[in-house]
């Protein structure tokens, strides 16, 4: 690539990383009084499966120093089933309605949003969670339950291509992906939404990190995935509603810190 | 602001959600063998305060699952004086160092960050802590201390100002301003660093969130602030560094509802 090429795209980079855009004579669609979008996306399915929230028979323990402490990236899944009150915690924990503002104005999170815009759906990949088919699945976070989308041809390999081919990945009992529904920020925020959606993923991402720390599992926010390609599984269309995110989660063994520690192999290697 | 440039603005904001470089004849300065900046910028004050680690003192009591309910957006500050114990947990808790990946690859901290690159310096305006003088400062997280940068003409009032007149966020205890220095994350990942970057904000905007949360203290993300006056107060060049990021953090009544509802007034003033 071209030096002159490479400069403009730093340039556009770290702009972005402090977008002003000047706001003097624009108004927001909520300004101009146009109705706002739904707070969530409805269910497309009749398979509802509702969510058990006995969240104290997960027993989890210890503080947020300790969490803080042991939460770390895990790379090393050992492919076992994890139970379905430990993924209804990993969802309420970063997307899970607290309340809801005014008559339908906004939803109160576990995770922070900015104006509470929450612009955010879960998907899922499931390949190993008690009692739940293999396959596709939706978060209904109005109602704390999740909707079957379908059964995947090769699953196995379509969630690694829908990984690049991370393959350490794919071997999670299952992979979040976050799409992003932008209208639901522009709404409010209009052309000044986008970068903070971004800095709210991290709030998500975050939380899954310490709820799989808190019920053991591992986890490893991912910044390489093939979007187009989970678009199409999950039927976005790329412009409305788009994957900006994926994060697998599974068992670990932790013990197994040689394989997890081959990871950085080439830090030694290169004498880093 | 004509429609043309409303549509450019919002489909160039959506295509940096999930931008796609063509990355295939680039290779970043790390492919290139160039050596890597420093981890973390060194002290150029000579008052440096120890900060305390006897976070058990703290008595942080409660699991996870009740500070994912408890946390929220606090906007009503009482203007008390925090510890210096406090603010020592809630420097750890979004940007403490744990441990050096290598010889000096990359520091592993309480708070995950893509490739661990950790491209952030925490600055802060105090106002209310106990024992430091008023003013500015900076983390050393190496060392897990802060540096006195000192005192600022009429403080509350400057506060108020990069705050963009969000008097309400100037009656905190201390403001966080976190700068962004690109070029630890685009010596790894060049031309594709700058969203992730936003996310890893989000990281640590959340664990401000937790932490504040488990002290019993409150604060809010705050998506404006003027980031060039921010950057003139504390000598940051704009370029290879600047301000990305405020959040305020200070003493609450949590029995006062009533004046931390009165910022959603016009949710029901509109009838939303």
């Amino acid at each position: 690539m071209e030096q002159k090429k490479i400069d403009e795209y730093i340039k556009m980079g770290r702009d972005m990383l402090h977008l002003k855009i000047d706001m003097e004579d624009y108004q927001s669609d909520q300004q101009l009084h146009k109705p706002q979008p739904p707070l969530s996306k409805p269910a497309t399915s009749d398979r509802i499966i509702d969510l058990p929230r006995n969240f104290d028979d997960l027993h989890i323990n210890g503080n947020l120093t300790d969490l803080l402490i042991k939460r770390k990236s895990n790379r090393v899944y050992t492919q076992k089933n994890i139970s379905l009150l430990q993924l209804s915690y990993l969802l309420w924990g970063c997307q899970g309605v607290k309340g809801i503002r005014g008559k339908s104005y906004a939803t109160l999170r576990t995770v922070p949003s900015g104006g509470a815009r929450h612009p955010f759906e879960t998907y899922m990949m499931v390949q190993y969670v008690d009692g739940l088919d293999q396959g596709m699945y939706h978060y209904l976070p109005l109602t704390h339950q999740i909707e079957y989308l379908g059964a995947v041809d090769d699953l196995f390999n379509t969630i690694d291509a829908t990984l690049v081919n991370q393959t350490w990945a794919a071997k999670a009992s299952l992979v979040f992906y976050f799409s992003c529904v932008p209208y639901r920020n522009e709404w409010r925020y209009g052309i000044a939404s986008h970068g903070p959606i971004l800095i709210d993923l991290g709030h998500v991402g975050e939380n899954v990190y310490l709820c799989a720390t808190a019920l053991g599992l591992g986890t490893c926010g991912l910044g390489a995935y093939d979007g187009e390609l989970a678009n199409q599984l999950f039927k976005l269309d790329g412009w409305d509603e788009f994957i900006v995110y994926a994060q697998p989660v599974g068992t670990i063994n932790i013990d197994n810190t040689a394989d997890e520690d081959a990871f950085y192999s080439f830090v030694k290697e290169q004498g880093w």
